[in-house]
């Protein structure tokens, strides 16, 4: 009776706990399509809000000072700056393979070894994204302090005194995809202690 | 007899089997101290080369047109970018790490759980300096541009064409911290996928 009892209470046990095991892969599951649609979300807007962004200013430029200054018409865009250009593809890249592996997951086979396969597949591409994204937003930064500051020593003037709204729309790019290239870091952090766990 | 041939036969394949795991293991764990070192290497020798790389030229500047040129002496040195800056610093930390990571690794523990908790978090680690090299390899190589070619639409002139030994050597100093950031990106890759065959 004894032995039936703890059998009982053995076969009790153990499915709780997998039901508990259960739930917590469907909350994983759950967090990192979450994780995806807000990363695909932060490079979409990242990338919008670079892509279109454009300011045409009449700056008044002064050749010889008995003369009046001459008024020229500039315009700044993300095209005319090879680091913006980087931006704005790396976001888009990574918007496209966030949409890709949402699609993936739901399409998935209930096939162990396929899951496996697909898993490892998008934390490999996730790993190529985070190394993607943070380059070009170190690109975009890099060159946005320069036009915020300009350059004493190498003799390049700040270009956001004139291009305000430019400039005031590229930061909130870059903020968009800082905050998308954290979402991916936290995707590859999620499946390798994911990983981690099923191989103790 | 049958029986016997048969068990025997199971022991020598398994032991067969256990001796390739531990051959495949002891593999694994020299490219993955190969890889650090040089890893290590190559942020070293970045961080040195852009870090002690200074240039100074003397630079011919016409005024006023019916004056001779003024002489000045113009200098070009890491610390006047910031984007350099942040160069040298992330070069130095990852190759701060890889020599940490390195004496972990040969002061590791046999214990199996202090051995999972290490070779996770130095996975973890190993994915930051991803990240942060990624960043700035993305910075330096994107100001080095404007530094090579210029940019009209900003007028930011190009300065290469006066600092040539200078933007040499960075430029050296800029494929080496590339190189050591695949370094960390293949280490991320060996951690996943270790974990992947012993999570199946």
């Amino acid at each position: 009776m004894d032995g039936v009892e703890g059998k009982s209470g053995g076969s009790v046990r153990e499915e709780a706990s997998s039901g508990k095991k259960s739930g917590v892969t469907r909350a994983a599951r759950s967090l990192e399509l979450v994780l995806r649609v807000v990363g695909m979300g932060f490079s979409l807007v990242a990338a919008v809000m670079v892509g279109v962004d454009k300011e045409t200013e009449v700056v008044a430029i002064t050749v010889v000072d008995t003369l009046p200054p001459l008024h020229v018409s500039l315009t700044a865009k993300w095209c005319y700056m090879s680091a913006f250009v980087y931006f704005v593809v790396a976001n888009a890249i990574a918007c496209f393979y966030a949409a890709v592996s949402l699609v993936a997951l739901s399409l998935m086979s209930t096939k162990k070894t396929t899951q496996n396969g697909l898993t490892l597949a998008l934390l490999i591409l996730d790993l190529v994204m985070v190394a993607l994204l943070f380059s070009a937003n170190g690109a975009a930064v890099a060159v946005g302090l320069i036009g915020l500051h300009g350059n004493s020593h190498a003799n390049w003037k700040k270009v956001c005194n004139v291009f305000k709204t430019f400039c005031r729309y590229t930061t909130a790019g870059f903020a968009m995809s800082m905050m998308g290239s954290f979402v991916f870091l936290w995707l590859v952090l999620l499946g390798t202690l994911s990983l981690h766990k099923k191989s103790r």
